[in-house]
């Protein structure tokens, strides 16, 4: 991937490839594949690891040039009956020990939704906060930061709680920068018109939550290195396509096929002082279908239209 | 519909029946069968009523002793070709035309989603401003108050760009109190945390849109009669209920089948002076296919049973 555009070529350098994105390969295929293509990361999601081993994938990654750029994922910590709590929080541990081993930082965590039956969301997110306190502590021992990811509102029921980038920063913001941070996920947010705000104040230049009615003001200058670290932990992208299918899961769509602005996202996440993995996550059978590296090589192409 | 419980009774009175919520009653089956059931108002369609002829409809319903409490829908004015903007706007007179004629003084207004192509959110957004500006003084003349529906966040590219009440209170407030106010329908705005905190701001009771981490402050004191009137328009109630169906528009649930908290909404809108119709919209083939006279009795007692 050599560009005459050196910022273009440094944005490239960043690209990462969530595993999901193309389900129909095997990990030494991903692995293969990446490195041919000339990523640098992947993205990894906890089945196939354990179906292969999370020793014997962090040695087929490492082999290739590849690092790890997240774990999917952790979370699912809203029940409330005890014995289902303990046993999602040593889920949630073994996920942890897990990315340790694949040598990444990054373990992503979706809450979880609202228990059968309930209808209390404040509770809920409650129990979510509380189980970042019990883990937090447990992933720093193990170099690993905790991601916690706003999902859609379309999710709040039965998958994710947290539904904005604000409430992610109000959790994440109990714990220092470095436990905890949050997930970017464009697919999620980018119908938010507090989010330049929420994105300014996940950098550090601004405190607190303000409904922000102007979604474009100028991004603030970038962190000096004195500056504490950008409260973002993993930055995803996908577009947001329509008609939506039904369970609304694998309706994601290619970059530029859409109604986000892609490369918006990107300068005000970088804004932050946020310099890490740029990781593509699309799920969607109309990209399983087709060839892997056939898949890859137009992500890079949008990528670069897009995004860079 | 008597009642001991006095005050289960008062609210009794408010309920309202949205036609589409069983859109296999013709016109003269809906005012039958909601005069019969006890109820004093139904919100009503324009296709069916354009079918009916509105001044034949104004009739029926007055005979049957029912009033319009809202009529469902304008807007869809986010265009940026002059020509589809000009046809939106007078395709929105002629709402307003028929609503006064209908007798109700609720127009519910859908703004649009992006106009085919774009990513531009803020333009859509203001584009929906400057379309209420047009409309607001003709619609006043005609005694009819436009109602700004803020729909879910899932429908933000292709249906409605006003996806929070907070955005919607923003539009809302360039205007007289008594010219434009808001939808608040549950199914739309029931994930959202900052909604104790914006229902307060319809009441005048706050201003501003700040962040509300915690949703279940202290109502406030309902308005007394010297206060401006409540922002709130109308107040619609359905379900969330999962998964959605393809397409995530005719899968609401019925009142206590999902996952909102309806007796917490009404006392927050109760609590911001709002006394106006509580109308039942829910889209559901489920309830299509059964008896209306069935459904409409299921409706009261869920009503009863989980909103008074």
């Amino acid at each position: 991937m050599t560009d005459p555009n050196p910022s273009r070529a440094r944005l490239l350098s960043r690209l990462s490839l969530n595993q999901e994105t193309l389900r129909q390969w095997s990990l030494p295929e991903l692995a293969d594949g990446c490195a041919r293509a000339g990523l640098r990361a992947v993205g990894l999601w906890r089945a196939p690891v354990h179906a292969y081993g999370a020793s014997a994938a962090a040695r087929l990654l490492r082999v290739a040039g590849l690092t790890v750029s997240t774990l999917c994922r952790g979370g699912f910590f809203t029940a409330e009956d005890p014995a289902e709590r303990a046993a999602a929080l040593a889920d949630n541990r073994a996920a942890i020990e897990e990315a340790a081993t694949l040598g990444t930082d990054t373990l992503v965590l979706v809450s979880g939704g609202l228990p059968p039956g309930s209808r209390d969301l404040p509770g809920a997110r409650e129990r979510v906060a509380d189980a970042l306190a019990e883990l937090a502590p447990y992933a720093a021992a193990h170099g690993v930061r905790l991601a916690l990811e706003p999902l859609h509102p379309m999710y709040a029921a039965d998958r994710c709680v947290v539904s904005t980038l604000a409430q992610a920063l109000d959790l994440a913001e109990r714990f220092p920068a470095a436990q905890v941070g949050v997930v970017v996920d464009t697919y999620h947010l980018w119908w938010d018109d507090t989010l330049a705000t929420q994105l300014a104040r996940a950098s550090g230049a601004v405190a607190g939550g303000a409904t922000d009615p102007e979604r474009r003001p100028a991004p603030p200058a970038p962190s000096s290195p004195a500056s504490p670290p950008s409260r973002i932990a993993a930055f995803q992208l996908a577009d947001w396509i329509t008609p939506l299918p039904e369970g609304v899961l694998l309706g994601r769509g290619q970059l530029g096929d859409g109604s986000v602005d892609l490369r918006w996202f990107r300068e005000r996440v970088d804004a932050t002082g946020y310099a890490g993995p740029i990781e593509v996550e699309i799920f969607n059978p109309s990209l399983w279908s087709r060839d892997g590296t056939e898949v890859l090589t137009e992500i890079i192409t949008r990528f670069t239209h897009h995004v860079t």
